[in-house]
């Protein structure tokens, strides 16, 4: 007879999975980048899939490309467990971002299963597809298809080149009209787990080990179109003007001033274009893409108020024209309070200084909760870097979020329904 | 015996003439798009030797590309009367601009001859090369090489692509060394004299037919570089943040803020690049190009002061690092009070209604009035507009600007040197 012993992650599995991920990647771009759709992604969802496979997994890649693999529980009528992440990234990003969650997930199953601790629940892991913003407006392409939320809207997104989201899904060997094949049913799940990174700077500052993580954020994208005169920079006297650049650098400094009114808002201007963007013409058209933030859903409606009136103003008091549009977006996303409970036990239980803290980034975990019941860990960044080839977080912080995991894993696994 | 007669410029031989010019333009380009260096440049300076040789002129292109025509004149001993503006234009520009004084000057020239009223001084039209703001940052080059302006400095600047200003000359068929044998003596120079539209909306809002400029503005360029932090939108909190967009748009608004503090003040950065121009990054490096304009000397100092506090503030607040320079600019340029006087007693002579005005464009008036006694005349521009398709100066205005043209030059003529 087997001895059943605790599941010990090890701290140098860990670290060579991070390793090789690391090295696939574009050489061509700073940072590490392995976009959604491009050859380092399907080549590193690939190498997932023989990494799950080593671990023991029954894995596949599904119609959407999610990578998964399952290791079937006691129990054929219990829910899966389900925990990953995803490891796509932005371009000239980091090095742990959503790897880190994938590569806690794979150990986590080789923890357990070296210490013969075969869960009632299956326990599946998945590399989610395309969790970052693509060219398209669209995150979370594999969440969403899992949980139903993948729609013929979503689909006919066009890029700037007017390329429709369908086809580029196609062009990289998924066939949009398989997308339903990828639906789960969520009486047949139990939980989603993510461990990540926390991508601020809140956890270093305060010293904290694991961070549980109640809300993710709500996120509001827009863009804004002025379209002002163009003029001579020289003989257009300043109060005649109609110039669609001050508009726009005004409606920039309005989302960075109301953002800045709460602790907890977020606000963005990361885009901007002039038209015909010369020294000596007045700008005749300026295009800006941003988005406001929070966890707070009251403060968001007011927040998109105030961001609506200020670029009103901005383009009135000068005589420009105003064309604003919200983009897809997605409201806080509240975590599970019963599997929060459960973590916040563990992880005590386990020593870590641990505490509650919302989530500024977008996760799969926000998709999923709407889903099934959720939750997720974070583990901390060094001086809150992230989406930048300085993104890090070390080795003993990894192993600790690991441990988190996989703990948390088996507690579920034994606590009745939440 | 001839009789001479009061030459009378015929308006559709000045109509045909803008008409044929219209049709030499880059038609893959909105409005009228001749830039300089470009195959529709060449052309249209072909055109103009051609124009100029119909009307009797002693015609040549120079070592620079000007093209200069020549009606001799009874005294060899007196300087030259010169006449002229130039033909190239900004992409999507205008079909008057420089047009006008070119073909006004063509039409001078027929005027005086077909009325016998050959000048004691030579007369001289030229169609400058190059007046227009190019890809090195450099504008006026015609002029500043006839009056000795054009130095090696000006050779050396390159462009995006890193082409120096020299190699793009050399390929269009210019010897850069050859530049020296443009340069004229100004003691064989008696004046210049410039008709031009106004490019803005002063006249028109005043009823005048007859600008008589007093100053050409003076133009400060500069380019300002932030240089601040790349973070997650999401994660990182306001205070925390180095965002260099909203310095950058906080320097838009200062600018716009400064110039409008005095009527003659013109401000505007109509370049702006925000890196890495993603909708969730903070902007970690954002670029402008700008300039501020005024034809007082004083006041464009004190802008110059003012603009670099309130950039180094922006950037300062928001801990952004600010890399600022200074272009290649022009300080304000007075035409001859003596020709002023001379252009308002011949305008108010004819009967137009007239008066004295500020260019807040740049010419290459500014360029020869460093030169030689130099005077400008303005036609009105409908609504203001310049440097875009809907630039327009009615038929019968260009007219009355050519008739102003050709009697100042026979007063010139006849008035001993000022």
């Amino acid at each position: 007879m087997k001895t059943v012993r605790d599941p010990v992650p090890l701290q140098e599995r860990v670290d060579d999975d991070l390793d090789e991920l690391s090295k696939i990647v574009d050489d061509s771009q700073p940072g590490w980048t392995r976009t959604a759709l491009s050859e380092q992604d399907t080549a590193g969802r690939h190498w997932a899939l023989r990494r799950m496979r080593d671990a023991g997994l029954e894995a596949h890649i599904d119609a959407v490309g999610n990578v998964i693999g399952r290791w079937a529980g006691r129990d054929p009528a219990a829910g899966a467990i389900i925990t990953g992440s995803h490891t796509d990234t932005v371009p000239g990003g980091g090095r742990f971002d959503g790897n880190v969650g994938l590569v806690g997930a794979l150990e986590a199953v080789r923890a357990l299963r070296e210490a013969d601790r075969r869960l009632d629940h299956d326990l599946v892991v998945i590399d989610f597809f395309g969790e970052e913003p693509n060219d398209f407006g669209l995150s979370c392409v594999g969440s969403r298809a899992i949980t139903g939320d993948l729609t013929g809207e979503h689909l006919a997104l066009t890029d700037d080149t007017g390329t429709r989201y369908a086809d580029a899904l196609a062009a990289a060997g998924i066939d949009p009209a398989g997308l339903d094949k990828a639906r789960w049913d969520p009486s047949r799940v139990r939980a989603f787990l993510e461990l990540h990174i926390e991508q601020g700077p809140v956890m270093e500052q305060q010293g904290t080990q694991i961070g549980l993580v109640s809300t993710i954020t709500g996120t509001a994208r827009f863009r804004a179109l002025f379209h002002g005169r163009r003029d001579h920079s020289g003989t257009m006297p300043m109060h005649l003007r109609q110039d669609a650049g001050c508009a726009a650098a005004g409606t920039v400094l309005a989302v960075e001033r109301i953002a800045g009114e709460q602790e907890h808002g977020r606000g963005t201007i990361g885009s901007v274009t002039f038209t015909p963007d010369a020294v000596n013409v007045v700008t005749e058209r300026a295009e800006i893409f941003g988005e406001l933030r929070s966890p707070e859903r009251d403060w968001l409606q007011y927040a998109r108020t105030a961001l609506l009136e200020a670029a009103g103003t901005e383009a009135a008091t000068r005589g420009v024209t105003l064309d604003f549009e919200w983009l897809p977006g997605k409201a806080p996303a509240a975590m599970s309070p019963t599997l929060l409970d459960i973590c916040a036990d563990v992880v005590g239980g386990l020593g870590y200084r641990h505490s509650r803290m919302y989530s500024g980034a977008e996760h799969d975990a926000a998709v999923m909760a709407a889903f099934c019941p959720t939750a997720m860990l974070f583990v901390p960044s060094h001086a809150g870097r992230s989406h930048c080839p300085e993104e890090w977080t070390d080795s003993a912080d990894v192993l600790a979020g690991v441990h988190a995991l996989t703990e948390t894993i088996t507690r579920v696994d034994t606590t009745p329904a939440c």
